[in-house]
């Protein structure tokens, strides 16, 4: 449809998809950077959504039934911010659109979570949003069975570009929306044939809607700025039990001179061409002009929503308090009061029976009993089950027929898994956790990443955490992957060394609100070290002494983490018989000591002795600071470590010819103390 | 087809075939480890492929022209290992399938590149080898365009599982395969309907076939156990202009009691169950028991390319002493002889010019002069041509109708971009670079380690390197990358602060035969540091003096990389300026200083003076080596840089608010005087 046509049979909703348009321009011209061409194109497609389907309260963003809308296509922010600012957030005030991209503005280059209220996610990194999508609908899915239709029905709407296709991660969302049937989600594709680098066509000529058909996705084709046709899709989207894509043909950057090219997509600040675009739409030509009347008629869209969510308040208030009082425990991600008490017993248990498991082991006896406790959880694992420890008898699996079910068989999908549990993690009431092989967070790390940055609590279990692979050679066996965790800021890295510290680790994990984890954990078994019982989460101070000299006889003091604390134990026990008086610091999470006060972490680890970092990993991953002291100059230390890719050989061997063993570390701290 | 329907119709088929699931089955008892099913599952594809179609001579394993043979599906390993025994290459001996997985063998867990001599690609991290193979048609096209039909032309095929299909880098190759019709790519999917937690239908219900031919694929279907279809299918795959996919059914685990079953994914190692599959398909009963005749036929096979090859040397013998020189020579990896002389050429032009660009710009100066002088480049972008600066005047695009094009549009695809150049670099011949935003290597990462393990000099061109990307914000500003670069074992991260750097990183970067290199570049503006000539190449000492105190009196060192090092320059103008004599040490690769021997990495760094290093990312990214010296205890040190994500602002406010000024390393080198 073109734009005469539009302005002359659609004139109210023309005004509306004008604002978007008029600040788009505006904004993108004052910062003299960012995107134009999208918000431009998707407005029609926006502002249809906006006033007929979408059940929101801009009074009130985190209304939990609200439904999401999500921009997966996060380079054109400014469709959000201007729908925001329009329909009456608070927080999206003119003077924040007139300082997009500003520092200290909250209208971030893409859209940041947390930084606006009416942002669900942070997108930008292309593709992610869809996964994201695909995790907000399985939690809507969950809590739906859990609570009642009464509580959660909303919808999950996602707007994904050409870019967003074509990462491969929309493959695997794209996948798992299809077999789980998640009817609640709608997609839309704003197909406007344009990249950065010039037409789509020249670098892809995949028929997106047979694509999205393959996987069982319902499937419309639209012209995306007809507004009739955007509103009988979207109705019709919302009737169907298949996840739904909406293939909507747009004009990128349309009514300007760019529409229609790539240089449409960036940022369109020449100021004749800017104006024209806005003549042509019949707008207001003033810079952040907005009529009063289309203003308005946005507010009112933006309170139509005030009504259902006073009927919803209404219905929640009528549900148990305990029920009330669970649903808003989940989504304050405040841990229930049994946690502690199943991990404490769970550790007097192992401190008595001195097990010989591996930490995934450990890590699934936790989840047995922490799983029970803490219905939030949903547990998942792309395509390792068995090997991840990730199921415990109760969860119940999560399908089609069993919306109840808590465990999720992702597929031999690393990265959409992980995406999907930010968008749990960000639904709200959930507190998702994933399993693969460490190496593989390679395949997860763009999503990791995001988490780290929106701070939200997802929680990452990554078994076969070293040469312990064994067999299965180096491109299963990480060896620069802690040194990736842990140089991300904002992400607690925990390898725990036998099951109490990695109970204390699940403890942590489930407990932070913003901040999210990855379990690091063996395939091999590992015996006891903590052989008495502590009542304090002694992983929570990020390392502590283990085991020490006599006093006045420290010479070495050890530090290890995960399956080498073991290792550290027997070289203390060597060194001890020698008459070296030995300390072993177990570092179960580097960041959490990091955040000592400085008094503790001089108490772990005193200038004087001699230190020896032991780990199945490349030095670079954090040790010197621990090693040669915060300020330099403090030990004389050693690594004993890994420098080099691994090999394929049972796991007892490659410890051997790597030289991480237990002879190794005693000969170095010898050689240290000359 | 029934096992008893083959042994009856296809009786030397049957042997052959049984000759790999019975080696398969011995080898993984043997190492009481691996993965039995797959390779039983494909052994009759595999079969008539080796048999009737694959151009190899097993005497040649790097004949140019073979065709190469992927097996993508790493974990059946068995599969290619049985295949090379069985037709007789030399490396694969039958004493290296007994020690199948066994340290110091070559026949690792996971097929790996370097070690057996048949292996084109190391496999394993699901659906590289899928993108991999593209790489590969897409460099046979463009050397068939270039050197002639009569020197190149072969297929490239794949076999891949479930496992691969569901990644999303699947997608970005099919994708790219579709839109360039590769047809001389024949992917073979092993459609047995299991994955690891049990049936594909738990976590998928993507219709394979519909999805492969929405991006432009020659599908068949066919049972993978009947020969003659499976010969019949690759034959009308050969003559297709389109990329072939042929879906086959087959049965994991053929003919063993956990046939059809998860189990039958793993190692099968029950000699009771080993002894009745055996039964079953009429082999001998003994561990590692050959029949002669049937080592024999397939001997025959190994051999029966060697006529095909001697042709193809007698052509190859027949073309222009320089044609053959040029390919010699770009197989071999060695640089033209020119290289040095453009590279020199363009330092001296910038030495007197000083131009004041981004480094992304210096590094289009050199591709500029590189390119014309070394055809066997090829350039790319994942869809960010114009801000990478990857295109050069004389590459022309790649294309259906341009297969001489040395450029290629790789779309929205930074994984499948990476794996692809893998596989370009894996082909022999190419040296291909490719580019996207440094904090995009979260997506290229699984590739980009495989490149490092396997040991080939794929280059990464990563733009956009810091908190220097301004507003587009902190989900395209790395700042744990170069940690994560570093980390990585058998990788070269250079981060070239000028011109002169930038056109010498690029002349390591395309001599280097053996180690992946990541060009980390800017896109800010930067001012020409090094302002005299220097014929010698210092970027590849890692590390040197820029600028240096007045003898004896050096108070500071200030070690800095990229953007910083402008920045240092500044700061020791400021420090000299109040009598404090101030090194600044450019070091533009940290491993390649590594490198050095201890003279010269002390010469750079010696004791005494305090140290201040400057990079505008994190301080985990090996730092504490250079700066609390390499055994600790050596200097007293600070580090200007990250400890958070970035924000949305313009980058010069980024700069100073994160607090990279010249001022703080000021401020901090005199607080470290005291």
């Amino acid at each position: 449809m073109d734009i005469a046509s539009l302005r002359k049979n659609h004139p109210d909703h023309w005004k509306k998809a004008t604002a978007i348009r008029s600040l788009t321009l505006d904004a993108v011209a004052a910062a003299n950077s960012g995107h134009s061409g999208m918000p431009m194109g998707m407005a029609d497609v926006a502002t249809v959504l906006f006033e007929k389907h979408l059940k929101f309260d801009a009074s009130a963003p985190r209304w939990a039934d609200r439904d999401r809308f999500i921009l997966s296509a996060g380079h054109g922010s400014m469709l959000i911010y201007s729908l925001l600012h329009l329909t009456g957030y608070e927080d999206v005030t003119l003077d924040q659109i007139k300082n997009f991209r500003q520092w200290g503005a909250i209208t971030a280059g893409h859209p940041e979570y947390g930084h606006v209220s009416g942002v669900e996610t942070t997108t930008g990194p292309l593709g992610q949003g869809i996964a994201n999508a695909v995790g907000f609908a399985m939690a809507e899915e969950i809590q739906r069975a859990r609570f009642g239709k009464k509580i959660v029905d909303h919808h999950t709407y996602v707007i994904a570009g050409d870019g967003c296709l074509m990462e491969g991660i929309s493959q695997e969302a794209i996948g798992l929306a299809g077999r789980h049937q998640l009817g609640k989600l709608i997609l839309f594709w704003d197909n406007n044939d344009i990249t950065i680098d010039g037409k789509v066509s020249l670098s892809d000529c995949t028929n997106q809607v047979q694509r999205f058909k393959a996987s069982g996705w319902h499937v419309q084709e639209i012209d995306g700025h007809d507004p009739e046709q955007i509103d009988a899709a979207i109705a019709k989207a919302k009737t169907t039990k298949k996840p739904s894509m909406i293939a909507c043909k747009t004009h990128i950057a349309l009514g300007h001179a760019a529409q229609d090219t790539s240089k449409g997509h960036g940022a369109l600040t020449d100021a004749e061409q800017l104006k024209a675009a806005k003549e042509v739409y019949g707008a207001p030509i003033g810079a952040f002009q907005v009529e009063d009347d289309v203003k308005a008629a946005w507010e009112a869209i933006g309170s139509k929503g005030a009504e259902a969510r006073a009927e919803w308040e209404a219905r929640f208030a009528s549900i148990s308090e305990r029920k009330q009082a669970e649903f808003n425990r989940a989504y304050a991600l405040d841990v229930p009061k049994k946690l502690g008490g199943v991990v404490r017993a769970l550790k007097r248990q192992v401190a008595e029976g001195k097990p010989t498991v591996a930490t995934r082991k450990s890590s699934e006896m936790a989840l047995e009993v922490i799983n029970p406790v803490m219905p939030e959880t949903v547990g998942g694992s792309a395509d390792l089950t068995g090997s991840n420890n990730t199921k415990t008898g109760d969860l119940g699996v999560f399908d089609v027929d069993n919306r109840k079910g808590r465990y999720i068989y992702w597929g031999i999908r690393e990265h959409g898994m992980a995406a999907a549990m930010n968008g749990m993690t960000l639904h709200g009431g959930m507190r998702p956790y994933g399993g693969t092989f460490f190496c593989f967070t390679d395949y997860a790390r763009p999503a990791m990443r995001l988490a780290s940055l929106m701070k939200i609590p997802t929680v990452f279990v990554m078994t076969h955490d070293s040469i312990g692979v064994g067999e299965d050679g180096p491109t299963h066996q990480p060896v620069e992957h802690l040194a990736i965790c842990r140089a991300t800021p904002n992400s607690l890295t925990f390898r725990p060394a036998d099951t109490a510290e990695t109970a204390e680790a699940w403890e942590l994990a489930l407990s932070s609100k913003e901040t999210p984890s990855t379990l690091v954990l063996t395939r091999q078994n590992l015996p006891t070290v903590r052989t008495e019982y502590k009542q304090k989460n002694l992983t929570a101070q990020g390392a502590y002494v283990l085991a020490d000299a006599e006093a006045g006889k420290r010479q070495v003091i050890l530090i290890a983490t995960g399956s080498e604390v073991s290792l550290a134990m027997q070289a203390r026990e060597t060194l001890e018989a020698q008459g070296i008086g030995t300390r072993v610091v177990s570092m179960p999470c580097m960041e959490l000591f990091a955040e000592q006060d400085e008094a503790y972490r001089r108490k772990v680890l005193p200038a004087g002795p001699v230190r020896v970092g032991v780990e199945a990993a490349v030095r670079d991953g954090g040790w010197d600071r621990w090693l040669l002291g915060e300020r330099g100059r403090e030990a004389k230390a050693a690594f004993v470590g890994m420098d080099s890719f691994g090999a394929s050989a049972p796991a007892g061997v490659l410890f051997e010819k790597f030289g991480i063993t237990a002879e190794n570390v005693v000969a170095k701290a010898k050689e240290l103390l000359g």
